[in-house]
């Protein structure tokens, strides 16, 4: 079974890379982009039967930094 | 208006971050991760209006990298 999980910066938190992707764009020209914000989809392919709890486990244990960072669960 | 992009790496690619993700899962103890790909989701903040032929040649030109990574574009 799939499961994913996204992971982004807590609002608030400063994120150097999408002000660097924001910049990038600015200069290839293309306007209008009032901000960026870049994270992680982590797609985890699981036994049968593997909980969203586990899951949810993996993340606050591994996968996120949830001092900065949030998550969301998608399970199938 | 809001814009998300994801990007992963292509099929047959490997993917040295999920390797290394799925033994630090296994070494945590979690049973059963066969397998696990990491890509990145970008969060655009655009000006109304901004079409999605324009997002993808933001990620043709800048986001991802197509010799090695697909995108999916997911406006609004």
């Amino acid at each position: 079974m799939k499961a994913r999980v996204y992971v982004m910066l807590k609002n608030g938190v400063l994120d150097p890379q999408g002000e660097a992707v924001r910049h990038a764009l600015g200069s290839l020209g293309f306007e209008g982009v009032d901000g960026v914000r870049q994270g992680k989809v982590i797609e985890l392919d699981l036994a049968d039967g593997t909980t969203e709890a586990t899951v949810t486990e993996m993340c606050e244990k591994l996968l996120a930094n949830t001092v900065i960072e949030s998550y969301r669960v998608e399970m199938g």
